[in-house]
């Protein structure tokens, strides 16, 4: 038996998310598992690192399946990229060892949020961006980022409602950067609640355009009350880059 | 009576090119223009500075139009991306002289080219660039691209049949830059013939990818034979970035 890593890239826009919903056709992982089980007369299930949400993108969402195939992995990734459709590429794929596993070997993972940041929006970003016109004070988002990184319970910025589980979470770090209008947000933690970074964005956002103060966030902190903190921001802009794994 | 200017964006991927077909939908112009006419309760013509093809992307297309209505610049750009669909955008509005046409003034445009350049295809470019998975020699390429710049009868370089038409054109410079595996090639001229740019680019690819060599060129602009140039590659890789205008 043969345990498959791969590395996948999409464009979210047309896909429920990542993960399958029944017979459904519209999501990432139905669309590989389809391919991947025609293509070597098994049933294939495939194993992600994590959901991503409907409309959410990925540059490196990872996966693996167990097959006993013999095909070569050039052969198999060729198979992969000729029939899926187009906004889905594997853009890898390995063998690994047996015990590998893409949830929960994950140790970390790299997300990107992107803006659009001027008065009109763009006909090529819109997809793939949210369109934010307000002028925006670079310099106190920064601020404002650096208080979420470090280890925070993040209950007030996630959708979860208060629960046994815990809202600790540790961000490694957040990076703003500018490529002209269109501005990347980056994040590296080691793992992120339901709608946590669209939460920190809304709320970034809202004090890069004076609608919230830099204070407002500790005190969220403090009350775990979510509807102090900022909107949720859409799906669209957000980008899985890549999943950090311990050594197998 | 007004006169204005405006420079539009789109993404051409859903139309049919820019120049309205009867009352098809399906064209940049007539989105446009159907919103202006509502707009202004006269009938809008737009001149385009040209043409697009049919999924050809624009960064920078130019427009005018004449009309009698006396919104404020502000309000018309406002109302035009209320109401155009996402993948059109007005970047700028503006009056001009009554005697300015975004045709006959444009002394030279700028198109760019993008190829993506890798053995697996990109899901977030596909409509945007060509994908290219040839190891291609850039170096090559320069030279190629600089045999096409200056003043030559590229009658072998367009799909036009002989005729009394001239087909001497001159282009200013062909830049190739990369971002990645994202490759540009940015052309400047005063004016092209159809389908020049990507023939030339056919070309130029042919030769990166050592199927052609460098003075297959000079023999094709001494025998004006389009079928010895290379393949005219795709729509979706061009962008008409900017136009040019003389002082009005």
């Amino acid at each position: 038996m043969r345990n498959i890593k791969m590395t996948v890239e999409y464009d979210g826009a047309r896909y429920l998310g990542w993960q399958r919903l029944g017979d459904s056709d519209k999501t990432v992982q139905g669309k590989i598992e389809n391919i991947l089980s025609n293509m070597t007369g098994e049933e294939i299930e495939i194993v992600g690192s994590g959901r991503t949400d409907a409309g959410t993108h990925a540059h490196g969402q990872v996966a693996n399946f167990k097959t006993e195939s013999v095909m070569t992995l050039e052969a198999m990734q060729e198979h992969l990229n000729r029939y899926l459709p187009r906004d889905i590429v594997v853009k890898e794929v390995l063998d690994v060892p047996d015990r590998f596993h893409a949830r929960y070997h994950a140790i970390s993972k790299k997300y990107s949020y992107y803006i659009w940041n001027n008065t009109v929006p763009s006909a090529f970003e819109r997809n793939r961006s949210f369109h934010v016109s307000d002028e925006l004070n670079y310099s106190l988002m920064h601020q404002a980022s650096q208080k979420f990184v470090g280890r925070h319970d993040f209950l007030g910025f996630s959708s979860l409602k208060k629960s046994k589980k815990s809202t600790v979470r540790t961000i490694e770090s957040i990076k703003i950067i500018e490529h002209g209008n269109l501005v990347q947000f980056a994040f590296v933690g080691e793992g992120f609640l339901y709608n946590q970074i669209r939460i920190i964005m809304g709320t970034i956002l809202a004090i890069g355009a004076g609608r919230m103060q830099l204070e407002d966030i500790d005190a969220i902190f403090t009350s775990g009350i979510r509807a102090q903190a900022g909107e949720t921001v859409p799906a669209h802009g957000l980008f899985l880059d890549e999943v950090y794994y311990e050594e197998v």
